[in-house]
């Protein structure tokens, strides 16, 4: 039989979870959720599935069209592709039900997304996102809300003040630096020179600011030799974005006067300054100081669809890397506004703008955080099969734990003593109910207390004093059994 | 712009589900889970693609191979199909990491599983099921126990006892009775006569015995005209097929003893009499009777890889059709016992049965029993803006609600006050907040209890009669907002 045997192999880049992290997981879900419910967004749930004509040109992974999504042809013959992100499908949504929803529409959404991308080291092809957007308002309320939104979650999820900071900027304030050093429509009409901008400024938390500053200029070659090709920027324009993305680390309180200074001659760049100050006095009526929500003229968020204010949600506390060397969490969550991908389908301006919790990131996080927290034996009791041909009795034994609530089970296998008690030691069990035949002629059961037993172990000598002593182990009437095993599994909960 | 549109449409066979769904849904799940975790079963959760040779001979339509699963080709030429149940990619996590996990191992799952089927009236690609599996145990109890888990499970969900019905039959008390019938390996070595004969038992639902008697012989034109062909049996094999399937609608309680006659002169048949009387010992001991869980001699469960006792669970209360003509619901979940599936891979034997529910056609169920429940104002209280100058200070409102555990909102669109009230409404909101330049100037909030409001509203005759009144509308001050929302939300949770 073996030689026609199929390999068991999970599929590269994916991965499966295991109880312990599913309960951290589900516990993070609610936290999150009870959150986005308190301020006042709706779940939606989208499918797996949207037409690749609908995710458009939004594709993760530009660079190449098409790629970076998994996609199947339909029996109809159209390409349908398994969602990136839950934005793209959110737009859909809302273009397809648009008259009768209440607007503005607020909905929160969490599931897995899909990247067909090259797997790597900690680097998945389906993780978990849980996303909040405000659809049909330009109102920058939406926007600070969003920042509140992060904040608040994290603490609810047990992250201190001071342990993150949501970073605030704006895509047309980076239009308005651009502006001000002369890359416009009119110089730049592929864009390119903007990208290669926008792309060395979002470099600056990896490259310093050696990095950034060569690839606004003729380009910088990495530690492997490899040459990436610069912005090709002249040396003013170049210190003009360099004053800019170093306004943040010279003096945060100042940084948004430094950016308006710098971007006085452009009418855009102004109108996003306004906003951001907008947003900012919205966050300090309602109480959100810099040490939670800030602006941060370094954020990009990536070469996404956004159009207005963008989110980073940064971890800025530090864990040890894998040589011992502190390092950064970093980026677990961000978004921003983005009016035309609803458009796209409607042909009618609806702006819109989200913010987005990278959940699977986050929960490393977490777990680095409470990785000193104890965990409770929350194994089911196991009740021990003593004797094969009385399985009706044991089975009854153990429905009658469960009907009162308890978390049980019997023993499955086909083995002695000695396994089965291997067996509850492996669940993580806080106690075993063992009824031989003698004391099933009484009428009792015995109870052994594992948590205990193992520290009794751990201070008994020799095997005749063990069963002398028979730590943690009681007999009890039947009648008394939930009520017993109530009182064990409490201690240990 | 328009011209230039997307056409925003959701993937055909797919669908989106909102917020009073999610929340029946998540409830539901939640009470499952709470259900199979007293079982002592744990969580898993496995990624929605595996290699497609895992998956293996086991697809959903075997009549066309590889068809019924979405498929695409990964970048190392493999191909990949997202799972179309929880149990393929089970038997491949447990043949990848058998040497690790407790024995018998017990794991939950839950999760979309997707089939690439045709789309129809409510039949949809897409959809959640939730599984229980004891994986490397051939004990008799293990099966006993998924019948009451189940049982168990309908009652934890408010169906009451004698609406469901939990049916056991065995996959080799029906060979028995191809054997019993002289069809064997021998005399039909494609299986198709035994295929055809186990299709005919399974429709016995739909086209009652006469349609299952035509389809035992030489076949049958249904309305349309169309022609299956039968399993072409002799008129005694089927006199045998019709007593056997009939023996649970004559007399339920002795319908074992029959099967038994039937299946005297079969090994495999007496040997699944035996598994059956077992499991019905496990059964009667654990206080789970015939009006929860009994034998069924129809029970077939499609033609997929069970190889002993198999399970059929099923809602016995009638609805109305779309007709009127009431119907009853019908199969809700199922399972059984599939020995063969994790040795595929191992190439030696792990037993292992398993049951799932069909989370989606179970909802629609619940919905219908749940109709009349009348539904509670769950929205978020709707803070409105009087003066949109002062968007800070209803901000700061809104926040300060928030902090107090309060589901509330700024209304965030740019409307007057009447698409406002409009919009709570829609919201389902309990309350919304007023404050306008007088109240503000005195410190004071108008609280509008908006289900108090239409109540009155229904009593009140002309519009100066409803102005004087301003029912249920009270002024206090700011300082007791949180107090007094508060009690207006709990009056109407």
């Amino acid at each position: 039989m073996s030689a026609q045997t199929t390999e068991a192999r999970i599929v590269r880049g994916f991965r499966d979870v295991e109880a312990a992290e599913i309960r951290r997981h589900d516990a993070m879900i609610a936290t999150i959720r009870e959150v986005y419910e308190r301020y006042g967004f709706e779940p939606l749930e989208t499918p797996a599935f949207e037409y690749t004509d609908a995710l458009g040109k939004f594709l993760p992974d530009q660079d190449r069209p098409g790629a970076g999504v998994f996609s199947v042809l339909d029996e109809d013959e159209a390409w349908m592709s398994l969602r990136y992100d839950l934005t793209a499908p959110l737009a859909r949504y809302v273009a397809q039900n648009y008259e009768r929803l209440p607007k503005p529409y607020r909905r929160y959404a969490t599931g897995s997304v899909f990247r067909n991308e090259k797997p790597g080291p900690a680097r998945f092809r389906q993780f978990t996102q849980f996303d909040a957007d405000t659809v049909g308002t330009g109102s920058l309320a939406a926007d600070a809300e969003l920042c509140m939104l992060a904040a608040d979650t994290f603490e609810a999820l047990g992250i201190r003040r001071g342990d993150y900071v949501v970073k605030v900027n704006h895509r047309r304030l980076l239009d308005g630096v651009l502006e001000a050093i002369g890359v416009t429509a009119a110089t730049d009409p592929e864009g390119t020179q903007k990208l290669a901008v926008l792309r060395a400024i979002d470099k600056l938390d990896r490259l310093g600011n050696s990095g950034v500053f060569a690839l606004l200029g003729p380009g910088r070659k990495d530690d492997s030799g490899d040459f990436t090709k610069g912005a090709g920027l002249g040396a003013d324009a170049i210190a003009v974005v360099m004053r800019f993305v170093g306004a943040t680390a010279e003096n945060v309180d100042t940084a948004l006067d430094t950016a308006e200074s710098l971007v006085a001659s452009s009418e855009v760049g102004r109108a996003a300054i306004s906003d951001l100050r907008q947003i900012g006095a919205l966050l300090t009526a309602a109480g959100y100081g810099p040490d939670r929500v800030r602006f941060d003229s370094t954020v990009v968020r990536g070469l996404e669809y956004y159009t207005g204010p963008v989110f980073e949600a940064e971890l800025t506390f530090e864990i040890a890397g894998d040589d011992g060397t502190p390092i950064r969490f970093g980026a677990v969550g961000g978004g921003g506004r983005y009016d035309d991908l609803v458009a796209r389908f409607l042909g009618q301006p609806v702006p819109a703008t989200g913010f987005s919790i990278g959940v699977s990131r986050l929960q490393t996080a977490l777990a680095h955080l409470k990785k000193d927290e104890p965990a409770a034996a929350s194994g089911p009791v196991v009740v021990l099969v003593m004797d094969r041909g009385e399985l009706p009795k044991y089975q009854a034994l153990v429905q009658t734990l469960r009907q009162a609530g308890i978390r049980a089970e019997m023993y499955l296998g086909s083995s002695g003593m000695k396994p089965q008690m291997k067996y509850a030691d492996r669940r993580g069990s806080p106690c075993v109910v063992i009824q031989g035949s003698n004391e099933r002629a009484s009428g009792e059961v015995q109870l052994k207390d594992l948590v205990e037993g193992a520290k009794a172990a751990a201070s008994i000598k020799d095997n005749k004093e063990w069963k002398d002593a028979r730590p943690a182990q009681i007999t009890v009437k039947e009648a008394d059994l939930v009520e017993e095993v109530r009182r064990i599994v409490a201690r240990h909960a």
